[in-house]
């Protein structure tokens, strides 16, 4: 592989040796990563369970909390340059407030750009000229220590995101790291994909052959701005974070107001890490925001910044697209995600697979079903024959089953994001979405009273009617379902087109005992470009995403342009530079 | 390899078995071709020497003659539905003009829009499902059919573009049919770092495993548009044109007024392939246009086209990327070349390789140097210190010397492309530019009499003088050099760098015995993104760009975003849809 003939790193640094230790330390790690990304098999460095003595030790769970709980009421500071004023930690300050109830009450640096982008902007040579195995080492050695906190990361996401603890140790903490680890995996492998160095030799006429010794230098493309969520924070810009830095560029975290300290935890361990190994801490920092400071407009905007992820709404994303002509916009937007009910031969675990799906974290997952298409004739199971009206019942039934105890509920919805989740929540269940068949209920977590919790609302539309297409045809982010009435597969087959098309999906679910109907859905999703799941059962959920294996995204709908983690996710964010030096006709 | 274990290709149809011996007759051929691309060795499938009678058969050129000859003057059919009019054949009536005098008389169809482009997205799916290597085997017997009939491609360049008749079969022929090869070569490798299918097997706690059967496909984005310009109407489109087809894409080729020919006969071979291998034809299809008609403004903003490739002027590249939104724009546009001569060791072959590489095709190559930066001290040499005043005469004598004869001289320097770029030098001439130190004088070909052609006229610019700068920081295409004196190297490299920045260049050159001040230049070209060689001597110039070898351009400075041919260029061309079967829980 060309990867194993490139020079050595030229160390000029004073790092104590950190960084030939790092490389030492990840080698095999990166090497067995590259080639998951290419065979696609399951695979992690990082532990599931929060209690594995052997990757956290003894306790980490509460040593954990412990550590959370330190850094609440009191500054974050980072070092960075250019501070010139404070975040929170008051809430109308801009300090976050805990879903589970509760202000954090930290406060984070303000930073004045004219000072931090140009000092960024200085820190990018020597990082640049270190080369790829070294970036991808320093990144390793990164997502190493903040696997090391995964509990700490967890209870951060808890409080800012109101996922449940294991959710929040996965999706805010292990997979996170995973879709970091992926990002740097595939950076050096787009980086290596050219010798760094080669001789050319072309034979002449006259027997001799010019010669010329060439080098391919990976020049990243500037400051990578990356604009965070409040749904998952690190999940959701470990990929950009991660992709932009093991390229060279160096990366300013945009956090969203609600959920600033695991990004804030992110870049100290970051800064931390890059000092060590000699490189300027300033390579990765946090543009923290007071209350409607539009600082993400004025950032994106800026000349100096030259990548640009976001996670968010898609209006906001198309006016990045639009605004930030100068630089590289990846986005990720909302969802309307549909799920066809076809047939079955396993009428119980559809049901039970089903209701996790649409009770996880409140369906608040930007892969969580919306629209379950049902034909209004009902379909064939191997329980018999089922109407409309049973499946959407036996949903309801299944849904009491799952969540039943209020301390198990709460374990598997987590808690609403915010005022707007449950609002949207309160209009569905006084019927202005349509006919309430399975009413929400509240839920209470007897370990976080104040947490609002509510159990998913399953509406029954049918597609034939315009005012129940305009329903399904937009995001209702939350435990909302609908439960749509279709004539046909091929109506089905079609407005799975349709949703997807005109409002963009990242999960399209289907069970189907039938071939051809399964080949028509395959067909669907390739012309629209979103991922298929058929006949999920147990326990793997179409709202599931297996880093290292699954593609996160298309780029083809309006859900977003940015893929984790495909080859234009991170060759876009490096240019090759040659050099041509003539060797003589020999 | 993933690529070695995807399923046969499904072939459902009618082809008479012509898919797979094309797939059988270049296997090998693009399994060189994916390696190169990874070694950047010298290589090529497609000889270079017009008479090589094992690659051409003998008596090829004048047999090519004849060929090209038989096209004149007759309409150039290719079948496209939507016919409504005709291009040509009188130049007034969008008929092409040969550079060495008369007009071609060739008729072309012109199209609607509005059936060409829906036939063209109705033959996607077919297209897109026949798989990666598939396609790659038809777009090889396209290069294939079109590399046998180079010498006919040739003459086909000579009338329209104006270069002489060995440029002509290497530019415009057998370089444009590598760098399709090279587009198609990466284009199988992107396509299949995914496995066709994996299995995913993640074991749970109970000893059981969920496993899932995966299907990674690649799917193409759309309709491809190619805007193709007149000085190398192949050369500049075959990397998009294959990159495109080759990821699925229709293609839509709309060549340059003055450049149909080359194209049309393109298209037409490759509708003729596709055909035989069981394709609609109109996977390919050729724009031409009007005078006067704007017709690349109408397509390039057509919802259905997702793909623009542009090469021309800058400002119209700017127009698409700020207009055609809903595409992925790559452009190519113009350079300002520098060259810094500082020192060498080897006077005699440097002045000569500079009077090749200033004269080959009268500096009308996007890579031609314009700018040749001189200390106004003098440099040091293996002849003696030399002054400014004598490298720019000691120029003007190796150009003399390579130019006296003028049937030499004319097959050295091709034919001006058209009165812009005459009048250009004769305002250069008549002292406009600055003071002319090396005349240009006009060349008769005594086998052209009508064709314009011209030796370069050098003018003495200084660095210092405003007036100076503002004529060399923009783009004199064709036969004028300017020699810049400059008062030290650090002010040599800071105006390689504005120049690069501010006006875009696709190559920067260096002779320098002095490892510090390579450094430097290296420094720079990374910095600004441009590539750098140094002391080119013989046979190997710095125009000059081996394909397999060298990246053309690197997508950082105002010359273009579009890289012949990075990983970017290639990924951006297509996403990949999964689809995740449930295989139960074992």
């Amino acid at each position: 592989m060309a990867h194993t003939v490139r020079p050595p790193v030229p160390d000029t640094r004073a790092d104590g040796g950190a960084l030939t230790r790092f490389t030492a330390r990840h080698g095999s790690t990166l090497e067995r990563a590259r080639e998951v990304i290419r065979t696609r098999e399951h695979w992690s460095p990082y532990a599931e369970d929060p209690e594995d003595p052997q990757a956290y030790g003894r306790g980490a769970r509460a040593a954990g909390e412990a550590s959370f709980r330190r850094l609440l009421g009191r500054p974050f500071d980072l070092g960075q340059p250019g501070r010139d004023g404070t975040v929170g930690p008051a809430p109308e300050a801009g300090g976050e407030r805990s879903p589970y109830g509760g202000p954090l009450e930290v406060s984070y640096p303000h930073c004045d750009p004219d000072v931090l982008l140009p000092a960024m902007r200085a820190a990018l040579p020597l990082w640049r000229d270190a080369g790829p195995e070294a970036r991808a080492a320093v990144c390793a050695e990164i997502l190493h220590r903040i696997n090391a906190r995964s509990s700490e990361f967890a209870h951060a996401a808890v409080h800012t995101s109101g996922h449940n603890f294991l959710m929040a140790f996965h999706a805010g903490a292990v997979h996170a790291q995973d879709r970091g680890l992926e990002a740097v995996a595939c950076a050096l492998a787009e980086q290596t994909r050219l010798p760094a160095a080669s001789l050319w030799r072309k034979p002449q006429g006259d027997g001799r052959a010019v010669t010329l010794a060439k080098t391919f230098t990976a020049v990243p493309r500037g400051i990578s701005l990356v604009i965070a969520n409040s749904v998952f924070p690190t999940w959701n810009s470990y990929p950009a974070l991660f992709a932009s830095l093991a390229t060279g560029n160096p990366v300013l975290v945009k956090p969203h107001p609600a959920a600033v300290l695991p990004l804030a935890l992110t870049v100290r361990i970051a800064r931390e890490v890059l000092t060590e190994a000699g490189f300027p801490a300033d390579l990765v920092c946090l543009a923290a925001e007071h209350p409607g400071e539009g600082l993400a407009r004025t950032l994106a905007t800026r000349p100096e910044v030259r990548l640009v992820d976001y996670a968010g709404t898609t209006a906001f994303g198309r006016w990045l697209e639009d605004n930030a002509r100068q630089a590289r916009v990846f986005t990720s937007g909302s969802a309307v995600n549909s799920l066809l009910v076809e047939s079955t031969g396993d009428y119980r675990d559809m049901l039970a697979n089903l209701a996790f799906s649409v009770s996880l974290y409140s369906g608040q997952l930007c892969t969580s079903p919306q629209n379950l298409l049902i034909p209004r004739d009902g379909i064939s199971t191997d329980e018999g024959h089922r109407t409309y009206e049973e499946i959407v019942a036996d949903l309801g039934t299944a849904l009491d089953a799952l969540l039943a105890d209020d301390t198990g509920a709460a374990a598997v919805l987590g808690a609403l994001l915010g005022p707007p989740v449950l609002e949207r929540l309160e209009r569905v269940m006084a019927g202005e979405a349509g006919k309430v068949a399975v009413p929400s209920r509240a839920v209470r977590d007897p370990a976080h009273p104040e947490a609002v919790i509510r159990t998913p609302a399953v509406v029954a539309l049918d597609a034939n009617r315009a005012e129940d297409r305009a329903v399904l045809l937009a995001e209702w982010l939350g435990p909302v379902v609908f439960a749509v009435a279709v004539d046909s597969v091929s109506d089905a087959v079609a407005l799975v087109s349709r949703t997807t098309r005109e409002c963009g999906a990242l999960s399209v679910g289907l069970y189907s005992t039938s071939p051809e109907v399964e080949a028509a859905m395959e067909a669907a999703c390739a012309e629209a470009g979103v991922m298929l799941s058929a006949n999920l059962m147990g326990d793997w959920y179409i709202s599931q995403s297996a880093v290292y294996s699954d593609l996160h995204g298309t780029g083809m709908n309006p859900s977003g342009n940015a893929v984790y983690c495909d080859a234009a996710f991170v060759s876009a964010r490096f240019h090759t530079v040659g050099v041509r030096r003539y060797g003589g006709a020999i």
